[in-house]
């Protein structure tokens, strides 16, 4: 499906769309890990919504995703500060609360989601934008389907979010611009280190995020302009981790460099499939069953000391990582906005059961991205690892393909709000909650 | 001592110093873990020598610290591209290469200082400045006495740089803004992770620098402008951690806020003076026979899952910290430049066994900086821990006379070069070596 809507729509601005839908509230929801814009495409819905008054009833937020609508805990942001409002789009993390809470199969259990359709008419809410990874596009999809299938009349919109960057059917996601940017950053600074200090600290290994895909790890090369720069060795999920192979890299390395710089993605798995670093604890899995990582780096490290006989430093930012808006891109800012925005446009003609994706302008001229549409299952059953063209030959460094690829995510600066203090400024939302009118209190989470 | 230099000295500017030195070559030298600014001081020091040649034959480079004295591995400063050398002042990290190289005590072992002797004589080396934290003013401070007893006419001037801000006779170091600014900023917006996702992670430990001193931990205390913001518990060296006290704590933060965030200073300490973590493997202690540490988080992290049983996440910056030129404090970068041309001043006015230090004046007005001089082995000899004044009573906390001494020198955003492809553009020197002239190896390191 072609593009919504021109990049250059001005905030704020009114969209006519065929009235096909009753007038009534939306909500807005936030769901997985915080990014340094998932507030910039909750900013873009909301504030589009709060210009087409004559379409929507207003807009309540969902505190902590689909949890706040279960727990009918619902606040309106027509009543929050505009300023405050404005400042999202400059905020990282989610403002509105986020969760990590996944929905039953709705063939097995449809309560959850009935309960969710008894708040939606027990509040007059008919939209439902949802932004967040493929479990929300799953969760989206299915609450689309029973409101069809009961025959309530609501539309419900994905707006794409993860630094993993690994849904389908989107050139990119929003969220992903940022954390390369901040990572392949973080890389050359710290790589600067290893070069000043190889006569005693002669390899780091720095951990990023990325579960399933490699991207933020592939990013990290965007810092490597020529052969000496770090990082040496990029270690990718995609890429099965062979001892080795690995420990022979990192002596080649050091001989033609003196030193060694590994970035490590933290879900670098051995050949037969096993995450290399579990995580430690009883603490192994989150709700979606999902293991929980962290540690990968203190495996390779282990690995370098233990069969190389280096000394080794491991570097792991964690979630200062996804959340590094002091540094994000200003692409990434903006392309989140407009899916945002875009969410609602199509809400407002007549859409429904779709994500917003981000599309690749193609044409040969300067990098440009638009808009467009796909479905919501279809995307939360995809993922999307980095592929084979992307990857150099060594396994462990990236091609000049991917270099094109993500340079345009990375490009520019995101204003940032600095107070006296000489600190950024972030939005913190007043959440003046809505009166409760199922009557009922329901267990969640 | 008063200041020497008006802050507004500008750059490249000739100072006027008595002639009480034989002219010769300077050399200058980073040593210790490196910072964001290390090079704006290296810069200073420079860009004064090279605006001064009546006064120096020119300015020579060590290659890592004073290895590169020992070895004979100096290069020629001056047949650098400019652009190149004024870049330094916006490039972080150690240019000139680092050492963690620790001479041998003078009284003991006269090999290395001999050696040191023999090439600044092959090279006709009369200036020596060296840019480190204590260990480096040691080795200046023995290097100038020893000269003196021999008779060689030398002048060794040290110039601050620690990112743990622990020298004493220095209102603060070049080096601490920056880490201070960045670490602050990037609690900032992990804690906003943690309040968007408390209802999945609760608690997350973020560990910073500082092996003896918890000057970076307080000052992630800055981003703390109400209590409901991150940090909520601070563990400085200076605190014994005691386990109880700690996980009640935790308890009652959660109670209050529904999450807690803990920034943990990687050398804290239990009341019997053990760090919390020591690294493992085999590679306990660096050249200087401090505990490499590391893993501080982790010590914290297990405990509040053990004793408390809420999961908890960990991050860890590690190098990347120290090196944040993306978002330094600016006031922090123009006094390390600053200081860096003091030493030049300095050394031209006779000056010699003296570090540069930073003198705040208390005039009740504005926050306004000067330099001064200390004695190198006074300076040698003393740490400077967070002083009780700025530690609140419950021990995990900055008082507001900690925020009236740390904000001003987080304040401003360094200048950064951005290239085409989205990321910093950071000086690498050409090191045109000079001809080795004392004829014979030397086996350092």
């Amino acid at each position: 499906m072609g593009p919504l809507l021109p990049e250059s729509l001005a905030c704020n601005e009114r969209i006519d769309g065929k009235m096909s839908k009753a007038k009534g509230k939306a909500v807005v929801a936030q769901s997985g890990g915080p990014t340094a814009v998932i507030n910039a495409s909750a900013c873009g819905v909301i504030q589009t919504v709060l210009a087409n008054e004559d379409h929507f009833d207003g807009i309540l937020g969902s505190l902590n995703g689909v949890l706040g609508v279960l727990r009918e805990e619902l606040y309106d942001l027509g009543k929050e500060n505009p300023d405050q409002i404005d400042l999202l789009r400059r905020s990282p993390s989610a403002a509105l609360g986020s969760c990590r809470y996944k929905l039953k199969d709705l063939k097995k259990d449809r309560q959850d989601y009935e309960r969710i359709l008894e708040v939606f008419k027990a509040q007059d809410i008919r939209y439902f934008f949802y932004i967040g990874g493929n479990d929300s596009m799953d969760t989206a999809d299915k609450l689309s389907q029973l409101a069809q299938e009961v025959g309530y009349e609501m539309t419900a919109i994905g707006v794409p979010k993860t630094i993993d960057n690994d849904l389908a059917f989107t050139d990119h996601c929003p969220g992903y611009g940022s954390v390369a940017k901040y990572s392949a950053t973080s890389v050359m600074e710290a790589g600067r280190d290893t070069e000043a200090l190889y006569t005693h600290d002669t390899t780091t290994v720095h951990e990023v995020m990325g579960r399933n895909a490699g991207w933020i790890a592939a990013a990290t090369g965007l810092a490597r302009r020529s052969p000496q720069d770090a990082p040496h060795i990029i270690l990718l999920p995609e890429v099965p981790f062979v001892t080795e192979k690995f420990v022979q890299q990192v002596k080649d390395c050091l001989s033609e460099f003196k030193r060694c710089f590994v970035a490590c993605g933290e879900g670098v798995k051995t050949p037969d499939g096993q995450y290399l670093a579990e995580a430690g604890g009883s603490f192994g899995q989150d709700a979606f069953g999902h293991a929980q990582l962290g540690g990968a780096a203190d495996a390779v490290r282990a690995i370098i000391e233990n069969e190389a006989g280096i000394k080794c430093r491991t570097n792991r930012a964690g979630t200062a990582q996804r959340n590094a808006m002091h540094f994000a891109s200003k692409t990434d800012v903006d392309e989140a906005y407009m899916a945002g925005k875009a969410a609602v446009a199509a809400a407002m003609q007549g859409v429904t059961g779709k994500m917003v994706t981000l599309v690749r302008q193609d044409d040969g001229g300067a990098y440009r991205c638009t808009t467009g549409l796909a479905d919501l299952g279809q995307v939360a059953n995809a993922e999307k690892p980095v592929p084979p063209e992307f990857i150099d030959d060594s396994g462990t460094g990236v091609t000049d393909a991917f270099r094109a690829y993500a340079t345009p995510l990375i490009v520019g600066q995101a204003e940032v709000e600095i107070a006296d203090d000489g600190l950024p400024r972030y939005a913190r939302l007043a959440r003046h909650m809505v009166e409760k009118k199922t009557g009922r209190e329901y267990d969640a989470g």
